[in-house]
C-alpha cells in the first residue's frame, strides 16, 4: 500500500537527521534563543533579502495561524478568508477560540481578490458587526492553485489602502514558489504581505514553520504570544537546525520542485488516459476525476482521499506528492491506472 | 562554560535519534494515529497497569497544561495552584488566556495540602466569585520537592470528596519517581489523580509530553481540544517514537535516576564544605546558598540561575542536573567550588 | 418625522413606569434575588405551565445570547445558524468572542430545517473541525417569518436525536405567538426547545429579556455565567418588576397583538395599492418594495431602513410596528403613500 | 427590618423616575445615540472641563470593567490590582474570562502605590510571564478608603513613566469626591487617569455607569467592544436620561454627600459608645467591631454583612449608607445599639 494521502507521511530529509545527530550533545540556550535558531533566522533573512523582518519558529501550521492572528488583531476585528481556507474549515475553530470571527467568501479557485475584500468591507459598516481587519490567504491554496505576482501585488495594495493586514499561510509555500506557473521569487514575499509563514513540516522537516513578520507594527512583544499559546519549544534548536539544513544549500526548493515534478508526471499521464481534473492545480496536489470502479480498484494498492462526488459514477480524488515520493511510485500508479482504464 | 541552568540544554538520548533514523522513510498515518504512537500508548498503559486510561501526546508542557485545563473546566471554574505553580507564574498567562482564573495559595514548600483546598473552597462561596474546580500540583514541584504517597492519597481523596479535579503536572515526573525519598510507584499514578502528564522534554526526549487521562468524565472529545489549541502534530509519530524508546527498556527511569544521582553528588559535596541550602529538594534541582563572591567566581566557568538573594552577602543559586550531566562535570564544579571556598 | 425604524424607539408601557414608581423606595435584595424577580419568575412558570424550568433575567438580547451559548457549549462545540441569524451578523462577533464558531446555513426564509442540521453534521465529521452542538433559531426570524408548531416539533425532535441543543432567540417572541398564522401556544414553548428567551425590550419594557432553561442538563451554576459576563444587575428588581407587569394581565400579548395588527394594516393597504413585498412576514416587520422615488418622498416624513436594492428603480424597505405605534401613524403613512402612488 | 447591606437596595431618585415618565412616549434613536445620551455626555464633559474625553454608558460595573479592560489590553498584558480589588475577587473571573491575568498585590488599606507597581514590573521581566500593563484601582476602595490628590498624581505619573494604563473604577465615585477627607475635584479626574467610570447604580440611578476615556490611544472603535460584550442597550436613553438628571443640578453630589453624612453620623455615635473600627473609612461604608452577642441582637432588626471575625468574641460588620438612608434609620440603629451596649 503506497500513500498519496498527504505530504507528511514520512519523516525528515536525511540531512536534517544528520544535523540533529551531530549537534545532539551540545549545550545550547533554550526557547529558540540558541545559535542554531539564530543562524537559521539570519540565513532566511539573507534569502529573503530583508534584514529587518522578524522571524519566529513554530511547531505546526495551526499553532502558527492562531498565534499570529490573535496577536495581530484586537478583539472586535475579523479575518476574511476564502471558503476553502484552512483556518476556516480545518482547525477546529482555533481562530474563533481566540475570539475572532472569520468572514467566509465563496470562491471557485480558492483565491481572494480585491473585490472580495471590498464586498466584506461594504457589508460590515458599523459597530453592530465585526470589523474586517485581516485577509488570510494560502499560497498555494488548499486546492493547489497559486497566486501570480500581479495578483498578490493588487491584493496587498488594496489591503494597505484599506488598512487591512495581509497574512499568507505557507504550509506548502515551497510548492508554490517552485511551481512552473509561479512568477514570485522567494525574496519577493516580504514585500507582498505583512506576514507569512514558510512551511517546513510538509516539505522535508520533522516539524517546523517559520513565521516572517514583515511589517513593523506587528512585531512588538511577539514572543509573549508564542509562549502564551504554548508554542515556545524548550529545545527550540530542534526547529532552528532543520531550517538551517533546509535552506543552507537550498534543499528546501529542491524538495519542493521534486514534489511538483512528481505531481506533474502524474497529471500528464492521467490526462493522456483521457481523464479530467476537478481543479487545474500547478503544485503538489492534483484532483483527477475517475470512475468509482477505478477508484475502488486503485484503493487496493494506494491510499488517497476521495475529494468530491462528481456524479453518480465519478468522483474526484486528491493525490499529494512530496519530497519523499519516488518516481517509481508514480510510475507504478500510472501503470496500475492504465490497467484499470483498459 | 558548562551549564547547570536546566535539563533541556542538550538534544535527545541517542536511542531516540537512532529510532528516528531507522523509521524515517516509512509512511505512516498523520496526527498521532500512526503505529508508533499506538505502540507507545500501549506500552505506557502496560507500565501504568491501567488499560482504561486515555493517553495523548503533546509538544510541550505549557501546551499540555493549557489544553487539558481548558478542556476539563467550564468557563466559571478556576484552578487552585501553589504560589510557585508553573501555570501561575511562568506560562505568560496561558491559562487565563483560555478564560480561567488561577487561585494562588502561598506555601513554603511548593506543595498543596487538603487544608489549602478547603480554604479556597471556603473563600469562594457564591456566584460572585469563581468556583474552585481543579487542583493543579507539580510533582516534583517547581522547587524540587516531592509528594509522598500518603500526601497524594490524602489530597486526591479530599478532591474527590469535594468534587474537584486533581491534575498533576509532570514535566520532571521521572525525577520524582526516581527520587530516593519517593514511595510512589509509576503504576500508582493513575490511581492518585484524575489526569497527569509524563514529561519527556526534560528527561531525554527532543520534545514530548504524554498526558494521561485517568477519569472517564474527562476523556470525551479530547482530540478536538488538542487540534483547536494547535497541539496536534502532523508527524505525530515524532513523539510516539520517542516515548516508545524511553519506555521500552525503562531508559526513562535510568535517565531520571542518573540526573538525581548527579544532583545528590553535588549536594553531598556542597554540604561537606559547610554550605546550606534554601530548600531541601530530593530531585534534580538543588538550591545551595553561596557568598556572592563565590557565585561571581563560579559564573566564570558555569552557567546557572541566581534564584534568590538571601542577605546582603549571600544568594541561593539553582543547579539543575539531567540525563546528560556527566559525573566529570559535577566533579569539576565541586573542585572549583572547593578552590573558591578555601 | 415618525419612525418605523424599529420597535424600541419609545420608552415603556405606562403600567411599568407606574410599578417602578410605586415600588421605588422599598428595600429589596440585590442581583435578581428580590421578591419582584421571584414573583415574575413564578408567574412566567405558571404561564408556561412548567414549574421545573429555570428562568433568568437579562438586560438585552446580545447579552442573553452570548451568556447562554457560552454556558451551554464546551470549547470545541459550534452553533448552527441561518445566514440571517442575529448572532451571526449583528452582534459584533459576540459569540466568537466567547470562543465558539457559528456555522452559517444559507436559507431563503430565515428558517432552519432538519435537513440543514443534517448537512452541518455531515460536513463536520472529525476532530479537525468544530463539532456542531447547538441549533440557534429566532422566532420570529430576523426577517419576520415564523415557525409553525410542526416545524418546531420536527426540528427539536431531530436535535434531540442528534444530541444537539435547540435554542430559540425570542427578541420578538410576542409577535410570533400573536401572529395570525401562528399555531404555537406560549405554554408549548418549554416543550419545543432546550432553552429560549422571552424578549421584553422590543415589546414594551425599558429593557429586559427572560431566559427560560427547559432542559436540566443546562441549568447548573447558571448564575455564575450571568455574573461573569457582566449581566447580573445590582438592582435586578428593575427587570423583575417589568416582567411582572407585562405578564400579570397578559399585557405582553396585547402589546404584541397590537404591533402585529398595525403591521397587517400597513400590509393590506400597501398591497391594495399594488405593491409587492420582499418577504411574506406575518409579524411586526414588513418589507414592501417601492420605487426609489416613492421612497425618497416617504423619507421626508418617515424614518425606516432601506433593506435591499431590488432593481435599478425599486428597493425593499423595512417597516417595523410596535406596541407604541398608533393607528393614526399607520393611516397617515398609508395616506401619504397613496398620494405618492397616484 | 432595615437594611444597611448595600447602597442599591432602593430604586432611583424620584427626579429620574419623573424624567423617564415625561420622555416615555418620545421616539428616539437606539443604542445610545439618542438626544438624552448626547446631552448627558455633553453635560458630563462640561462638569469634567474636558471636551475631548469620550464617554460611554453602561448597565453595571462588572460590565464596564470587563469591556474597558479587554478593549484596552493586548492578549499578553495583565492588570495589577490590590488584593481587595473588585475585579480580582467579586466578578466571577470576568477579567480572566476575557483572557487577562490579574496580578494581586497585598495591601492593608486597599490602595496601590508606585512601589507596588514597580514590584510587579520587576517580577515580570520576560516573555515567560505576563506583561503588567494596567493599574486598576477603585476610588473609594472596596473597603471605603480614598486616594488623596497627591497619591493619584504620584501613581499616574509613575504609570505614564512606566508605559502603564491607569484605570479607576468608580462604582462609588460620588462618595469619594464628597468625602470630607477628599481633596480631588470632579474636574481633576480626567487628568489623573487614562480612564475611569462614574458610578450611577450605587448613587441614585436605577442602573448606569459612565465610562470616561481620557487618553486618545484608548478611544478607537470603543463602541464595537460595548456591543460585542453585550453592553449596548437598545433603549440606551434609559441611562442617558438618568445621568442627565443626576448631573444637571448636581444631585449626584448631593446624594453622595448625604450618604457620607449618614455614615459619619453612624461612625461618631458608634465611637462614642467606645467601639473601634476595622478600617478608618471616610466614605459611605464603615466597619465597626462589635461583640458577637451585640451583632446577633442587631440582626433581629437590621440587615448587614458580617465582614470579618476579629477574635473569638468580636467581629467587624459592614454598614453601608446611601442616598436613600434616612436620618431616622440611622438614629434608630444608634438607639438600638445603645440599648445593647448598656
Amino acid at each position: 500500500m503506497y500513500s498519496f494521502k498527504n505530504d507528511y507521511s514520512e519523516g525528515a530529509h536525511p540531512n536534517i537527521l544528520k544535523a540533529l545527530f551531530e549537534s545532539n550533545m551540545e549545550q545550547t540556550e533554550g526557547y529558540g534563543e540558541d545559535k542554531y535558531c539564530m543562524a537559521a533566522i539570519k540565513l532566511l533573512k539573507d534569502k529573503l533579502k530583508r534584514s529587518d523582518v522578524d522571524i519566529h519558529m513554530f511547531c505546526g501550521g495551526t499553532q502558527t495561524n492562531l498565534t499570529a492572528i490573535s496577536a495581530f488583531l484586537r478583539p472586535h476585528e475579523a479575518v476574511i478568508s476564502a471558503n476553502t481556507g484552512h483556518v476556516l474549515v480545518h482547525e477546529t475553530g482555533a481562530i474563533e477560540a481566540t475570539g475572532h470571527k472569520i468572514i467566509s467568501i465563496k470562491v471557485a479557485d480558492g483565491k481572494l481578490k480585491p473585490e472580495h475584500i471590498q464586498m466584506a468591507i461594504d457589508e460590515h459598516n458599523d459597530e453592530h458587526m465585526v470589523k474586517p481587519k485581516m485577509v488570510y490567504i494560502s499560497n498555494p491554496t488548499e486546492i493547489g492553485t497559486i497566486y501570480k505576482k500581479q495578483e498578490l501585488e493588487d491584493l496587498y495594495g488594496f489591503c494597505k489602502k484599506s488598512n487591512i493586514i495581509l497574512y499568507i499561510e505557507g504550509a506548502r509555500l515551497g510548492s508554490a514558489i517552485c511551481s512552473k506557473e509561479n512568477d514570485i521569487k522567494f525574496s519577493d514575499l516580504p514585500n507582498l504581505a505583512d506576514a507569512f509563514y514558510i512551511g517546513g513540516t510538509k516539505n522535508g522537516a520533522l516539524l517546523g514553520e517559520a513565521l516572517v513578520i514583515c511589517s513593523d507594527f506587528l512585531k512588538e512583544d511577539f514572543r509573549y504570544f508564542i509562549k502564551q499559546k504554548g508554542g515556545l519549544l524548550a529545545k527550540g534548536r530542534l526547529i532552528g537546525i532543520q531550517f538551517l539544513e533546509l535552506f543552507k544549500d537550498n534543499i528546501y526548493f529542491d524538495l519542493a520542485k521534486h514534489a511538483n515534478d512528481m505531481a506533474e508526471l502524474l497529471k500528464i499521464s492521467i490526462s493522456k488516459y483521457g481523464y479530467l481534473f476537478l481543479i487545474d492545480s500547478p503544485t503538489n496536489q492534483i484532483f483527477p476525476i475517475f470512475p468509482n470502479v477505478t477508484i475502488n480498484k486503485l484503493e487496493e494498492k494506494y491510499a488517497f482521499f476521495i475529494w468530491k462526488k462528481v456524479d453518480e459514477e465519478n468522483s474526484a480524488i486528491r493525490l499529494v506528492t512530496s519530497w519523499a515520493t519516488k518516481e517509481y511510485n508514480v510510475k507504478t500508479f500510472i501503470e496500475d491506472l492504465r490497467e484499470d482504464s483498459k
